[in-house]
């Protein structure tokens, strides 16, 4: 039983911390201004390539990536403390190329790709100078199950062919996405694991269009936003199809696991972050004679999100050092466990701290409603809570069944 | 005891629900698609003025209004079915001229204002020619304790003279706003519940300005819209004054007293609708081969909101009633009961509603997103749910002590 | 909209109030110290008898009846009150003749009962001067289906031979407990509704055995009790048999609506005077130099307890309201909420009031830990939480189905 | 990071598990049969001293000291998975040596008392010879906050006197009790932490009297028990008191912090125990044609019932390492933030548990009241939740203190 951080982990936190201090932390503001202001909505503050170029040079890039030839080759619970970091600023993980979905889109290719398709799309994907999507949920069917799911992606000679519509597809909106990773029915008739195929296609290909962009909670989460897209007759040759046909569920099932983790390493850090805006506040501001720390059931608030944070952190970081040590398929329950159990809290948490600023904290001036807009948003992205917890509950009875 | 609504009160039940189902209902679709295409996201969908109108043909005008000279007579207990249909569309009060602030600010001016103000603001509100707004709540302070109130409204012979800074001030935006009431204070070393007044200020007096709008969740609410606004040197007639000096506090209470209970009104029909979309969904949508309705805890989820729903109307109706026959004084518990318990309660069952609908549920599709963001900043407006905790703890035990 | 109670209700509310300040609230001690000195602990302290011979004299007896030829005659909406000041003291109901599960027997018998059952049980129940008992749920199967249920009625000539073996049959422990209304299968061919039958058993009748008294959290409730009760081919004639073979389904369900709406008046009472409890203690208990009422989330909590006695009380009060009005049919959801609600809702107000309270509270020295039995045990009592829970969704769900 | 257990905890894990599976598990049953059948319900059952002496045989004795000499030299981490086996029974803890109170008293004499006091009282303690009690907690005032407390302990010559009434004196009631250990305030000008002195009481010193046993829930939990308790002019050798006057505060401190963390080891162990409990009788269980499993809500309880346990368990551990790295002065926080939560999660998850058994989860054939009623004490005791969250508040709160 040790709770310390591996050397090289904790001189990456020291390293993370440093940078987000220096660079991030006191440039929030500009970075908000400038998008506010700025006639386009949909464009870039500069800032991020600044603050991206100066990341990279200092090796603090691609964190998130296992494979120490592409990426920094952290275990998964050595990049919790740092995705954690990260998650205390909504724009921080792309200044360290370590955002959804391309994280989770490098993974898949660089374990699934083609030579051609790594060359051509990872390598910029992980030099951060573009950008992805990943188009899976659909607007018609409840994609939590994933049977639903109504897109094709048929075989015709050496082409393959998608039709269908997807949305949620976040990121879809920056200037510089060019592909997304598109998943689709192939073969009906196989077994139920086997029929899916993921499929990279280009932004332009000729038959995609995004409808629109959707709000969440009346934020577009400019300049990344989410996208509802149609795919007709998109024709594109059958080598898109990534790791050839029908294994677009086995694939999802590994670049899902991943991302729900690193989902929850963020949230551990955006809610450490409410939690200490709402210590600030609770301090510094006064009513009825007396600092808001110090009157009702405020203190017993705070005391109970801190023990939520640690709880959820220490679930993560469990959870993380069981996908190193055991493996995906070694921590099916502990992985649905975070999902279902951080979100929620992050919620919990953010809602408690907008509370104690007032007005102030349903506003744009402190970064807490968009927390809670994140929060309440993964608490259905990557999977409903209740489907995990269904996942919990099967693997928690199956202990017990004859 | 008995829970019928009197036969004036079923009557108007009928007409609004009728006017409801054939005028607003339908055109929900319509109001939105025009806000969100229109040029200016400020101007009003021209719908508004055409069902203003049948509504006041009909008869269903102010109907918040007690006074039956200039509003419908009707009690709050009568009221309160009203308001709650009112509440399912989030656009509908208006139609009937029955929408915050403009009501508070109407009670206002029929009850404290002089006939020249009661002529030449309170006629136009009333026949929803023009829009106000209440500038209260101030951005440097803890509102919650008015005490903390930092605007200033000084006699100067028989000028009185407005500087400070207010935000959170509701319908601002809205291109119709002619006045504003704004509180102030006026002379501090006066008993503490005589230092404030109110004073009725044209929008386009000079030192009037309107910083910025101010998104809650990242919606801005238009046309409506909360400003951010700050006067300077405001110089303005004593007799703008509403009232006469030091009446502010006493004002703001017998303002406040309504506006709570009519928002709590509201919130019921909002989460009566919430209910309603979620149980259609609940029996529409297919997962795993049933309706979402036969999934996991959806049941309970749906049994716990209608009760909730339920205690929560039947503590609002009952609160509504004691004011009527035992007036504020005989409801200052039961007011801040319904006030602390109601937002809570409606943010639980959209929060619930929105699970249900997957992404959609965060995005403008339905209309849950919005009542999340209305549900969550009535926690604060109007009093944080704690300050109304803190009065019915005193209340409560006020009874044993000695 | 009226919440005033009848002036009969409101005479008898008086009429109670006064009894039980004068005769019951002095001598709850007294009570207590009685049946934990006696040598036989389901003796029955001799001041109950006392009681009864008073409460009786004043005219304060049967209230819960419905019928005035043998009860009070009062309305459902007029006995809650009533009710409710009987559940501030666990001694009170039999004090006035209106304990569970004799209220509830005394009403199969009088509905159903023939003139010679009437004669000979009913009317000595409706004295006082014989107990009983109800024998339905059985220790192994899930009685919340009453399908599952195994005991048997068997009709065998002119009589019936009784099998089986039922569990919390409240009460029995009672000496004068002298017959129980059991229920059984008798014709497993018929509709879902007509197999079951209600048969009279005198306890005395061969073959009907005490296997043992259960405790609930180690209160075994003397001297009412909860008991384990085997029968082995009790053979009684089939006149026994309440209202003629197979209305056993029927008969259940008209005895359970009101029984457990009376529950639920009488936990209202419970929780009104645990949150009486608990303000004295917070009030008059010092720590760091405070009373508790002024540290950390104390007065919060007492105010979510008063607004959620209250809700609870209005929902009862109109879930008897539209008993009265339109019959149980016209209240199957609302009576279920209430069922699903109420005893929740008193659990956690005892719980926090037991927390105010220390150590004592945990303890005989204050009636909450026995309280918390009460409240916890009618979660489960007449129906878990979860098969109401289902009820209220399968009504909610059902306006939506095509 | 790494979550494994040490090689020797983990020898320890299999060595107590497989004591458990084989000598306690399958006398659970007999052990209560005895307890109920005897004559003298403070009689211990013989099979404790049977078990006792195999425990000891085999080294599985006073585990939970990390003296080893007098102890197994275990770190608290390496304790901890042990103490939540023993948890799961709630006679266990004894059968090693290692329930409370005699765990904190042998702390205490190891390390505050005199040769003598070690020589006399500790050895047999920690032989399981006899047992002994904790008398802090007053009946008179609130004694979460100690400088309420009334009890002396003066000095007189060469000797002490003590006076005053203590309550929640667990174990006092097991006829082995010997001794006491009693804090009293001895000099009240002292500073704060230095006024109160413990002191070592023969239980049959003159004048020392057990005037009641307490109830808990209805449970009198023979054959510890525990006493309401006089001292009338006790009078000791100056000697008795332990580490010498004005010592009590910092040997409480350092006493109950072990303590506490024992209490949520063994809490753990019991939450686990009720799921088990849970889901078997979920899975065994049939309901209108499923198992319980499969109705309502009940999975996604299991579900949420898993996270908080293991939730709890990390944080349990993570305080326990945080002991063994930087002390008592370094764990404060974390201290009280387990013993705010896990009593909390226990006894939640023992509701949820009790709640799938309908009856029989309130009586004695499952253990689950019995647990429910543990956790709802330690709730309270040493330290309500309240106390500790004001803990977790103030040290949360103290980072930002300018």
């Amino acid at each position: 039983m040790d709770f310390t951080h591996s050397p090289r982990a904790q001189e990456y936190i020291e390293r993370v911390t440093a940078f987000i201090d220096a660079e991030i932390a006191p440039r929030e503001p500009e970075y908000y201004a400038t998008l506010r202001s700025q006639d386009d909505r949909w464009a870039v503050p500069p800032m991020i390539e600044e603050l991206k170029a100066k990341a990279r040079e200092q090796g603090l890039w691609n964190l998130f990536l296992p494979d120490s030839e592409h990426g920094a080759g952290l275990s998964v619970a050595e990049y919790a403390p740092l995705a954690e970091l990260m998650g205390r600023y909504l724009f921080a993980p792309e200044v360290f190329n370590c955002n959804a979905p391309d994280s989770g889109n490098a993974e898949v290719l660089l374990h699934y790709g083609s030579p051609e398709q790594r060359e051509r799309w990872l390598r910029p994907l992980l030099e951060g100078r573009i950008r992805s999507a990943f188009c899976m949920t659909e607007p018609a069917v409840a994609s939590s199950d994933a049977t639903n799911m109504r897109a094709t992606a048929i075989l015709d000679g050496d082409t393959v062919v998608l039709n269908g519509r997807k949305w949620w597809s976040t990121g879809i909106g920056h200037p510089d996405c060019r592909f997304v990773i598109f998943m689709g029915l192939t073969d009906p008739d196989a077994h139920r694991h086997r029929r899916h195929s993921m499929v990279l296609v280009p932004l332009d290909a000729p038959g995609v269009k995004i409808e629109r962009m959707l709000p969440v909670m009346g934020y577009h989460d400019e300049p990344y936003g989410h996208g509802e897209v149609s795919f007709t007759d998109v024709r594109l040759p059958a080598s898109a199809i990534i790791g050839g046909p029908g294994r677009g569920f086995e694939i999802a099932q590994g670049r899902l696991g991943p991302g729900r983790i690193h989902h929850c390493m963020r949230l551990i850090g955006m809610a450490e972050r409410a939690l200490e805006l709402a210590c600030r506040r609770a301090t510094e501001r006064v009513a009825f004679g007396k600092p808001l720390a110090n009157l009702g059931g405020n203190r017993e608030r705070i005391a109970r999100a801190r023990i939520a944070i640690n709880q959820a952190r220490l679930q993560v970081l469990h959870c993380a050092w069981l996908l190193d040590t055991a493996g995906a398929l070694g921590a099916i329950s502990e992985l649905s466990q975070v999902k279902a159990a951080v979100p929620a809290m992050a919620q919990e948490v953010v809602d408690m701290a907008i509370q104690l600023h007032g007005g102030a904290g349903l506003s744009d001036d402190v970064p807490l409603a968009g927390f809670l807009t994140a929060a309440r948003a993964l608490r259905m992205a990557d999977g409903p809570d209740e489907v995990h917890l269904g996942v919990v509950a099967r693997m928690e009875l199956g202990r017990y069944r004859t």
